[in-house]
Parts: structure tokens; sequence; C-alpha cells
């Protein structure tokens, strides 16, 4: 399968978690150059200076790489989320900094580096498991404040819990999805305050 | 500009309009086979057997032709909301189907025929002109259910209407841009339910 021959990590060199992070570091920085989908494995080998072989022994496949790539950004964006979410007890407020901030994390990442942001259009168009799990957290993010307004007599109860979740989340959804965030950036700034009212008036008791 | 030999139209032929009609049946036969983007007016002159000079005599441009082909999609689709509309009186029904018909003449659209619908993602990428005049008329749409629904007392009458007009719009947005229904197909059945709830608890009195 492959035929290079392999630049072993020196005696005491650093254990496979350093190495699966200094390889993930060395492609951040190759994609944010020369983009994720132009760029093999066997260019990465080549530029990071390890065989193909020896990446391989950490990293299934390029996408691995990147969905290593895409979890870091991710999860940055989903911190920001529960920091907004715990700077305040109220429910509604919840919901709206919850979308305010996700918005503008989601957005600075596209201007931050769009040849980086590849990773996430791939992530969010092949259903990367990274992808698929940060959307199935914001969604349970979105149910938990749900759960909470109701509690506080904040918001209706009639509607079934996962149905209300389901359809905020479908409203948030194209300034969450790196696909339909690319298209939708003429928007970024006043949907997050016209989209919250919205779905604040649908959640009045 | 253009050195190619223009075949004149016969003597007692047809009038300006059958023309371009002609050009257009011939271009959307053309573009629904070769494709929209890769075809140049060039291909077309060739494919339809007249000069290209005499095309640009009709249509200053490929994309001109490319707008009376997306106008005449377009309309199609707005007489099924026209008439979804007309077939209620109910202001919150006209809502629920003006989504639903939307929605189902847009991916019907892309269904039938993924090539020609290239002319409308360069029409929504490109913001021509014929596209945002679709999405003006398609708020106007929405803006006299919630007058009607207002005045019915249907509808809450706090939110400014064009607030509220331009928040339901931007809801609906993901299923009715084409470059956004692309991205959301697996959602297109269930979402005009979903989301036709959500904006009808967000109008309710």
């Amino acid at each position: 399968m492959n035929t290079e021959t392999e630049i072993q990590p020196a005696a005491r060199g650093p254990g496979d978690h350093e190495v699966r992070d200094q390889i993930v570091a060395a492609a951040t920085e190759h994609f944010s150059h020369y983009g994720y989908e132009k760029t093999t494995v066997s260019d990465l080998a080549r530029a990071i200076g390890f065989s193909k072989a020896y990446i391989y022994k950490f990293f299934a496949s390029k996408q691995s790489i990147g969905e290593a790539i895409c979890h870091t950004c991710l999860r940055g964006i989903e911190l920001q989320i529960e920091a907004a979410i715990a700077s305040t007890d109220s429910a509604p407020e919840q919901l709206r900094r919850m979308f305010r901030v996700a918005v503008e994390a989601s957005v600075a990442l596209f201007n931050q580096d769009r040849k980086l942001y590849e990773i996430a259009v791939a992530a969010a168009s092949e259903g990367w498991p990274t992808a698929v799990a940060y959307e199935a957290r914001v969604r349970g993010h979105l149910q938990k404040i749900l759960e909470r307004g109701r509690a506080a007599g904040d918001f209706e109860r009639k509607t079934p819990l996962d149905e209300a979740a389901q359809a905020i989340y479908l409203v948030m959804r194209p300034y969450l999805n790196p696909l339909l965030l690319r298209q939708s950036l003429q928007y970024s700034e006043d949907a997050p305050v016209q989209l919250s009212s919205l779905i604040l008036r649908s959640l009045s008791p």
C-alpha cells in the first residue's frame, strides 16, 4: 500500500498524543496556505517531513486529519456558545445570546481563513461525524434552554419540546451550517436579532 | 466585436417577439443538455443555427438569455404561490399553503432538470434583476397575508409589519433561494410544516 521509507520518531521522541498534535498543527498550517481540497496526504507528508506511512499510523485518511482540525474549530465555537448561555439566567436572553454568539463565531471563522473554512464546508457537505455531533449538541443546548424557560414560565408549554427545538434549530441553521452561512453572510448581522425576536414571539406563553 | 456573417431572418419572417421566444426555447433546450455555465453564446449560436451577431440583436449577453429563462421559471412558481393564496380566505392557512407550495415548486424545478437549475443558481448568486424582483414579490405576498391576518384579528399587531414580514421571509429563504435549497433538500419535506407552525405561533395575537 505504501512504499515510502518510514521516518521513525526519535528513540525518546514525543508520545503518540504529541505526534498527533504535531501533525494536526502542521496540517492546519499547510491547509491554510494550499487549501484542504487540493492537498493530498503525500503533499502533506512532504511538507511536514514525515513519511506518508508514518502519518497513516496516526490518521486513517486525510479526512481524519480534517476531522481533528474541524473538531478544534467547532469546539471553539461551542465554548463561546456555552459561555453565552452561562452569562445569564433568563432563558429568552440565553436564546438571543446563543444565536448571536454562534453566528459571530461562525462568521469570524469564515473571515479569518477561507482556505481552512473549506474543511468546515467538506465536513458539512459530507456529513462528517464531528459536524453531525456538533449539530446534535447545538440542538441539545436549544432543548435545555427551552426546558429552563418552560419551567420558569417564560415559554409556552403546549408545543412538544422536540418539535419546538427542531423548528428553532431550522431557523438558526442557515447561519450555523458552513455551506449555508456562505450564502447568508449579507444577513448575518441583522438575522440573529430579527429571528431571535420571531422565535421568542413564537415561544410566548 | 463580432466578425461572423449575420444570418438575416427571412423577409417576411417572424416578429421580434417570436424570434426572442425562438432563441429562448432553443437556448433552454441547449442549456438543459450541456449546462448553462459551460455554454458560450458562440456554442449556442452554432447549435441554434443563428449567427452570434443575430443573437446579440435580441439579447445583450448570455445572462440576458438566462434571465429570460429564469423569469419564466420563477413566474411559474409565483403563479402557483398566487393560486395557493387565492385558494383560502384564512390568512394563517394562506401562509401555510404559500410556504408548502413555494417549496414544492422549487424542489420540483430542482429535480426536473439539474442543468437548468444552474441558471437559477447563477441568478441567485449573482443577484440577477429577475431573482431580486422575485424575492421582493415573495416578500410582498407575505406582507399582504400579514395585513389580511391582522385585519381579521388572526395575527398580533404589535410587531412592525415590515419587521415581521422580513423575519418570516428569512425563515423561508433556505427553501426558496436555489443556492440554499440545494443544501436544505433533506429538510424540504418537514421544514415547511414545522416552520409554518413556528411562524404562526409567533403571529398569535
